[in-house]
């Protein structure tokens, strides 16, 4: 592709074509699937480009309409799942220059989308606020990268999950036209754009509710049993006058990944954020589960061993593990846990985040196994499925096979009206704007894969 | 009952043998049930005291003791359920002197017994928070008292009922004995005096746990179809992202009992408080279930038409209606309600209140009808209770029959322990401190309704 036109409309707004910086600004934590990493093997951008205000974004957005160069917007390439890696080469949109926060109401904030989650929330927190949710990579992740690609989080115990209503008040885009136009989107329409892996409008400023900030207890405790350890997941979970922000268990030998917690050989290990003021409330559950507190300090950044940073660690560990994401049957939960971790506890080690979801508490299960190829995974895909479990796909980079997000008609319309050439990431939404000559190898492998999805 | 030793004894602690007060102090909101009124009538105390400190509590204690005076604890008298009626005469103990706050800490706060609730809750507010729950006479009732004799309120639809984990974190009892101790329970300990009706030592100081004031909004939502409101009810308890307080679903006539509400004809209404910051999700939840919002305005007392305030309306209206207080079963909850509404509308009116209970979200059901007996009580009982509906009998004065608190060995033990003459208004708990010669009439015709409870 010819960028120099391009290049030359960006005028003075900061942009590189260095390879280091194209290798490094075109890439996310997709690597944690060997799939996915094949699949998106030698897709890079050919320029980043760094807008510092809306009116830069803007510039950039009609700059790419008129010379029909595809973008990626960026936020720090946290997620997993490919959002931030241009299919289709052309231009890296880093977002990181926009990060101021807006206001601040008593239970609401709206900042730029640049903003890290962990810049946002140590403001907030000077206030006793803090956000209801976020991701484990809340110190690098980005405001508008969360809502852009995220769905919950260290916090959805409480408040269930990004798209239930109310937890995201409005945001900001830019259109991709010649002559953008910025549009606000409220209320349900929030959702047009959440979860859409940034394929529908450059967003430039979100506007959430804050939850009040408790005074966080980093707690682990241990379980001789997986079992009994996920019975006391559920139970901490519905108790609804003991105050906690993570519910996360983990079976042997996921404790043992990470090191610096030296946790004893052989134990299931609660990882949890409880609230100061309920702990004796939270010791005598303990009790009931016959559990050991191995640990109750102030809020460390425990966080940062949970959500994906289990998976993180584990492969850290060993690099050969890869992992499934799927959440479990709202009916006989316990008993679906207990049958999987019985009959696959040796090859699928199981990791859970207990959260809300549709109104209801559930734990979303992230097993870790070792990588053995598409007919494992599909085997794996099958037996959790036979237990009630859905799954979503997290090897494929296509946004609607990852089975999370379903892309009906308005969502359709919605994606010409914002993105009428269709540059946004071209090749992300199936059947709408499909590669040149489609995909072949690991991504058509990993698209078939049997994922029922779990309508996100 | 020769009382002139037991009342030198008091010293220059207030008291009074006035037959006005007597009567007065003698009473609380029992007369809503036909049954109980009937059964508690002629009840009386012989003394009021009102001590004004922890240290004349102890010295009232002391004197019961010694001279065997039976005592009945005292707070504003608005329970429904003869928690403050003398049984056996005796001597009422009035704990408004003791209003203290003793401390406040970031989300937590202690306070003497007599505090009332609504004194209390405007003073945390002014600090940012708010009292978890509290009954629809928050304006009038003790912290005291409701820690002794209620069990939910408003708010129990996002932290559950008081009994739940977490929701008392401490509290303080005097008990009955010559030399009177102090006893401080805490954790899962503080469920023995809870709800026990004052049988279990003079409560003097409760800890409790805050939670955030949001910026509240008095709702009502309007519905054709009492069926649509009751599944509108769940779906905003349920809605973990919409910020809530209150979700109160009441059946035509019931609002056009409501007189100052001047409601439409015909329609079923939600009573709610919303918070101000969610209120575009809110709204998109009333367009689903085709509601009209008659009403949203800054927190101006709402909830004094919801909980137990919705039967006092009624009777106001109504003087012959009376209720039952069911909860309505988890599985195919809203199936149950529509079909008993379906049958029984017609001559039980259903009023909801959505809670979170073990761990999930239900429905209290308080259905009003005219009372035509105990054979109809009974009937409707047997019906309520056909459709997996558990019900406490709110008809009865003895603490086991209302069913929802289960006396067991540990409860007994405690009771000798800290009321070992039995004084603490004897006649309450079957079996251990029956009055000489029983109860008969309407007590005893109560006390064999069908109830199932539920083991609160």
């Amino acid at each position: 592709m010819v960028l120099d036109p391009f290049i030359a409309s960006l005028g003075d707004i900061p942009h590189s074509r260095d390879a280091a910086a194209l290798r490094a600004k075109s890439a996310d934590f997709s690597w944690f699937s060997p799939i996915m990493s094949a699949a998106l093997a030698g897709r890079m951008a050919e320029l980043v480009v760094a807008p510092r205000s809306e009116a830069e974004v803007i510039r950039v957005a009609a700059a790419c309409a008129r010379h029909r160069v595809p973008l990626v917007a960026r936020g720090a390439g946290t997620g997993n799942f490919g959002q931030a890696v241009p299919l289709a080469g052309g231009a890296v949109v880093e977002m990181l220059g926009l990060e101021k926060i807006l206001w601040k109401k008593p239970w609401g904030v709206r900042a730029q989308a640049g903003i890290r989650l962990g810049a946002l929330d140590e403001e907030l927190r000077k206030g006793g606020r803090e956000l209801r949710m976020h991701p484990s990579t809340k110190r690098l992740a980005t405001l508008g990268g969360f809502v852009g690609g995220g769905h919950a989080g260290v916090g959805t115990v409480n408040w269930g999950i990004l798209r239930d209503r109310g937890n995201i008040l409005g945001l900001k885009i830019i259109t991709i036209e010649e002559t953008p136009r910025a549009l606000e989107l409220r209320g349900d329409d929030v959702n047009l754009v959440h979860h859409a892996y940034g394929v529908n409008g450059l967003v430039t400023e979100v506007e959430l509710p804050l939850a009040p900030a408790y005074e966080w207890l980093d707690t682990i405790v241990l379980f001789d049993d997986f079992a009994r350890a996920a019975e006391f997941g559920m139970a901490l979970a519905t108790s609804d006058g003991i105050l906690k922000k993570l519910v996360s268990v983990h079976a042997w030998p996921i404790p043992g990944f990470f090191k610096p917690l030296n946790l004893p050989e052989g134990k299931a290990a609660a990882l949890l954020m409880i609230g100061a003021e309920t702990r004796e409330a939270f010791d005598a559950l303990v009790r009931d589960f016959a559990g050991e507190i191995a640990m109750c300090v102030p809020e460390a950044g425990l966080y940062e061993y949970t959500w994906g940073h289990t998976t993180m660690h584990a492969l850290r560990a060993d690099r050969s593990l890869t992992y499934l994401v799927c959440i479990f049957p709202r009916e006989d939960m316990l008993g679906a846990i207990k049958r999987i971790h019985g009959r696959l506890g040796e090859e699928a080690y199981l990791h859970l985040e207990y959260k809300r979801f549709n109104g209801y508490v559930t734990a979303e299960g992230v097993p870790l196994f070792k990588y053995r190829g598409f007919e494992q995974m599909t085997r794996l895909y099958k037996a959790f499925e036979a237990e009630g479990a859905r799954i979503a796909n997290a090897h494929t980079f296509l946004l609607q096979n990852g089975g999370m997000k379903d892309l009906d008609a308005a969502q359709i319309a919605f994606k010409r009206l914002v993105d009428p050439h269709l540059l946004m990431n071209p090749g992300k939404v199936a059947g709408l704007d499909d590669l040149p000559g489609g995909i072949s190898g690991a991504a058509l492998e990993a698209s078939q894969l049997p994922a029922s999805g779990w309508a996100y």
